[in-house]
């Protein structure tokens, strides 16, 4: 590890210590009666498991192979400088970088340092490995209003999310200046990683929205099995997978697509989809299978082969009726059907308890990477909004759009693009 | 697998099968047009992941080595008749034996069976193994009201818990007549079992109230490695394990102990704890190790040795001063200051979003099982709710108690004994 030593960024900024501390206190130093020796690194956490690079061209949690874990949060910024939020974020960018490779969020660790301080690290991952800890960061709409001078910066593909027929959003589950999205195969390291950074963002930024996922319901890598939504059914087989030829130029904004602090990274589009899922358990076999346009246990498109054959949408049967029904969800969804826009999907099944009529309130996290939403997310759903089948088992209840900047370097932090 | 051959219990109830199909359609045999051949056990799932036998002297899921996540669901039966309640146990016995050893809730599975019929199972575990998934069932005071001629029947032990001081109970968040306790490796394994169960019920009884937890908090065998809390630190280390000589006689009831169709049961408590972490992330590294009495880092006792030293409450340090405050929670919660008495604790962590403050709503859904809560749980709490210095930092928010009957075995299913 070198990031101690890097010169531009020796540790938290005085305020990142602070959001540590609580309101009045600075974390490293002050502490009177200091009785145990000072041991920086104590808090270092070995261990075998996966582990990505934090720096790096691109951010990483979005082409890497799906986690099966997931928690996501929203941060609405305080009332703080365009220079405060610079430091939040390389504040950020410290402490992300030293967890993704099973470090605590500061230098001491949840077990040293400072003994009448708080320690700089919450502790409960403490004896867990990185377990493919992904930390990425992205910026929503809002951040480039009058606040900080950033609307000149504002790119044009961070568009506002259109009103899609039969939203049902739900105020406190839609939008945010920043998001993260931490994965990971431990939720216990997901829920550290978004803990940790929220506290350092203490007086900065506060969460607005937050959710976990259970279960990835996307494969990002042709190696990883498809796994199941909460329907039932494998989820996502015709989504892109990062050793495509094609995605790249899908999921990375390109040089010359505008605003170029943004060239390398890509944009994240989150829906929140509560699942009707005891009207749909409820529903025939035949009709289950009609709406998604696959069967249920091998995934094969209704016109015949196997997971991975094409679906053939002339196909018909009896009656002349098409196979793949026109208004399923594997028709309307397709590339062929959207002039070939695709998405990089990485959604979560989620189950929040129940609500007081005893139904499980539970769904799908959808959340997808792409180089252009307005090419992309934006008409695909357009077309799945109003046509889709499946709407009748679904309710969109929250929602976020993010330009996710490219990867940091040692000294570079995090959306550094911004501030040049 | 010979469940589906046994004399008693051939399937799921004509009842169960409404459950499955939503009200007024029978599941089985009644579809138009199947064009499908049926293949009972097609849904069945294989995996070489570790699976624990349903049926035994008792339970799995108590002293069963604790998995890492929790789908715990607690319902309210609707206006039945006592023997009905006697079908919808014979019907979760049947289906939960299936689920434990990766099939699918009913004998067609997800898949397969009458294509114009809502499929038995609702597919998301499909190919899944079933990851050491155990399912606990119990019954709460409440089901031993007049409504099912139970009243007789109620163990002396199965008391309404007292206020303790500090509770901040949510209505909505405590009691229940039935519970059910889904524990696997996989939380998707956990989450299928709770919503088939819940879906078999339909009619018969719903849901009360349900909690996700992400990670165990407790060893309940000493191959396992202490895991830590929300405040960082190891939980459960004086905890009962089932190895020792001593566990059994304090988790199963003995005969002798009353009413007798509960010897080789246990009684389950469960508290959901919320811990407000914001504050305690704000405290010195020295006042959590003081509230806990053990170091953060190793889980040692304050007055020395490794994570499994035993305590010495007698230890003194400057000033004479007990090395192991007197408020500090290992102590309050230690055998020894409760005459002896132990639980086998069976935790987990939660996170539920974020509250309109921005403050994660997290902690700990504490469950532990016991042979009799009045001598256990109840003194130890009520001790807790006093003096413990950790009470600053929590606040107890559901709350609930549940006779757990002995096992079940392939023709007397679960609770067999309340009808006898």
């Amino acid at each position: 590890m070198t990031d101690d030593s890097a010169p531009a960024r020796p540790g938290l900024s005085r305020r990142g210590l602070l959001g540590l501390a609580g309101a009045g206190v600075v974390g490293a130093g002050i502490g009177f009666g200091i009785d145990r020796v000072v041991t920086p690194e104590a808090g270092a956490v070995s261990g075998a498991a996966a582990s990505y690079p934090f720096y790096g061209e691109h951010q990483s949690g979005i082409v890497t192979a799906a986690q099966d874990r997931l928690h996501f949060a929203a941060f609405d910024v305080s009332d703080i400088t365009a220079s405060e939020l610079e430091e939040l974020l390389a504040d950020w960018t410290y402490a992300a970088n030293r967890m993704t490779t099973g470090l605590g969020a500061g230098k001491y660790g949840p077990a040293s340092g400072p003994y009448d301080s708080p320690p700089d690290d919450t502790g409960e991952a403490l004896d867990l490995p990185p377990s493919g800890l992904t930390i990425t960061f992205g910026f929503g709409p809002s951040l480039f209003d009058d606040r900080f001078g950033l609307a000149g910066k504002r790119p044009d593909a961070l568009v506002d999310l259109p009103h899609f027929p039969g939203d049902a959003l739900v105020d406190t589950l839609v939008g945010g200046d920043l998001c993260i999205q931490a994965c990971s195969d431990d939720p216990q390291v997901a829920v550290h990683a978004i803990r940790n950074l929220s506290r350092i963002a203490f007086g900065r930024a506060s969460l607005r929205w937050s959710q976990l996922g259970f279960g990835r319901t996307s494969s990002t890598t042709r190696a990883q099995a498809t796994p199941r939504n909460l329907f039932g059914f494998k989820d996502g087989t015709a989504n892109l997978r990062a050793e495509d030829a094609e995605t790249a130029k899908d999921v990375w904004v390109q040089p010359g697509d505008g605003a170029s602090w943004m060239t390398g990274g890509s944009y994240l589009v989150s829906r929140k989809i509560r699942m009707t899922i005891e009207t749909w358990d409820r529903t025939s076999l035949r009709e289950q299978e009609r709406v998604v346009g696959r069967t249920k246990g091998e995934g094969a498109p209704l016109s015949g082969g196997t997971e991975f054959s094409e679906p053939d949408f002339d196909a018909t049967g009896r009656a002349d009726a098409p196979l793949i029904d026109t208004a399923s969800h594997v028709r309307l969804a397709h590339p062929s059907m959207n002039d070939g826009a695709a998405l990089l999907r990485r959604g979560y099944n989620f189950v929040d308890g129940n609500d007081d009529l005893g139904r499980l309130n539970a769904g799908l996290f959808f959340i997808c990477f792409q180089r252009d939403p307005r090419a992309q997310f934006v008409p695909i759903q357009l077309q799945l909004a109003k046509n889709d089948a499946m709407n009748e088992y679904l309710r969109h209840v929250g929602s976020g759009i993010f330009a996710v900047p490219p990867g940091a370097t040692a000294d570079r932090p995090i959306g550094a693009g911004l501030f040049d």
